[in-house]
């Protein structure tokens, strides 16, 4: 059975791409509702939520687990993974692998939270692959956004906040754009408008990607989701986001 | 000594009041920024967090506690009040009189986090104060804003939030709003502008006067911060929301 974790509603964007690639996986799915969103956590603090959160994962009898957090890829991951019980696959790595063979120019950009930005994970990831310009830009509203349901293409909360945040990738010349937190592709319509001609890479649907090319798995097609809080909030703000109900009931469970 | 409790930084309205009105107090302020914000969680979840950052504030000695924080006023303070070792002196009862007595119409909307209008602990304390009509609209997202600094009095973002979320008090005939989220007032420009003629009454604003009439306790105008994470973060924050630097070093302490 495959994890996949975030702090909140976000790997669910994730969690739809592995359903669509594999829909026989058996999936467990943790959004750490109580304490979520974790970007504007320190790295001590971030580490220990998901060291927290990621050992529920494993208790339940996962083999794997998909990180689709951005903040937890770039933060937590360097920090955990190399002893952790059973492998982690981060965003950072896929979604920078991809970005890079996308870009035309070399020139990428990076949105996210403000911990992932301050951790450089993504930068660092780009440079291993080759010579490459990034630039990139923290945009912590972006997440309270898709959690408070400000996503339609033309939502004008949205809009400005796009304007707010974007105006300095526009003049930087990139042709790709990494979404580096699992929220952000919720609000792709928008940034997009704003970006008009640059490519955008969903960090979870490129991690998503590349955990089934390198898992061999088969299962069932099972799906449980549990949260570590408020499960009739995430079950419609799941069904809003996906555009139908989630398959299954959303379970309770607090660290 | 006193303390002044708020999931993260909304607090620091009320704290500002009540050093206004006796810059001679002693004041211990946390903040729980590892886990804000409370007003999207479950009564359950807020519940156990305020009872874990009350009991911070007990321990280093204080004597009474602000309740800066209408989430945990609201959906905390009836269960915790009766039993607990000092008194916890909530945002609701000063807010909801204050509110009552500025009102000529005696028709009063409440704005807060979603938490809060579903405890409708508001609408029972202006109920029992005389008949009133109430009207309450849940706004989540003005706490990210005003957390993440979209505060300013033409911010295009903050001004979009605020049509989004007010005109169905725009057309309630209300002529006083309680701003029942500690974060609001710092949103209070924009939230007048789209409510001309409409008095506005911040619920930490009201609950300081109330303490600073009811407690008699005299000091030396000390004042300690704590938060339960990223103290750089919130030292940076408090200087741009306040328009100075508090005038102490902000501490951590995890919870």
């Amino acid at each position: 059975m495959l994890g996949v974790f975030d702090s909140g509603l976000g790997g669910l964007t994730a969690l739809c791409e592995l359903r669509r690639l594999r829909p026989d996986l058996d999936i467990l799915y943790f959004g750490d509702t109580a304490r979520v969103p974790y970007g504007t956590r320190s790295r001590e603090t971030i580490i220990r939520y998901a060291r927290e959160a990621l050992g529920f994962l494993v208790s339940r009898g996962t083999d794997a687990i998909l990180v689709a957090c951005g903040t937890v890829s770039s933060v937590a991951l360097p920090h955990l993974a190399p002893a952790f019980p059973v492998p982690l696959i981060g965003v950072v790595e896929p979604a920078a692998l991809l970005a890079y063979h996308t870009s035309k120019n070399r020139t990428i950009g990076i949105i996210a939270t403000e911990a992932t930005v301050e951790s450089r994970a993504f930068e660092t990831a780009l440079h291993r692959l080759g010579r490459v310009t990034t630039r990139s830009l923290a945009c912590p509203l972006f997440v309270s956004l898709a959690e408070n349901g400000f996503t339609s293409p033309g939502d004008p909360v949205a809009r400005e906040a796009v304007r707010h945040y974007l105006p300095p990738l526009g003049k930087s010349g990139i042709d790709t754009l990494i979404l580096g937190c699992t929220h952000f592709p919720l609000l792709a319509p928008q940034i997009s408008a704003a970006l008009p001609g640059v490519r955008l890479i969903g960090a979870g649907e490129a991690a998503a990607a590349a955990m089934v090319a390198t898992n061999p798995q088969v299962g069932h097609g099972n799906l449980e989701v549990f949260v570590s809080d408020a499960p009739a909030r995430f079950e419609k703000e799941a069904e809003r986001l996906l555009g139908a109900p989630l398959p299954t009931k959303v379970q309770k469970y607090a660290l």
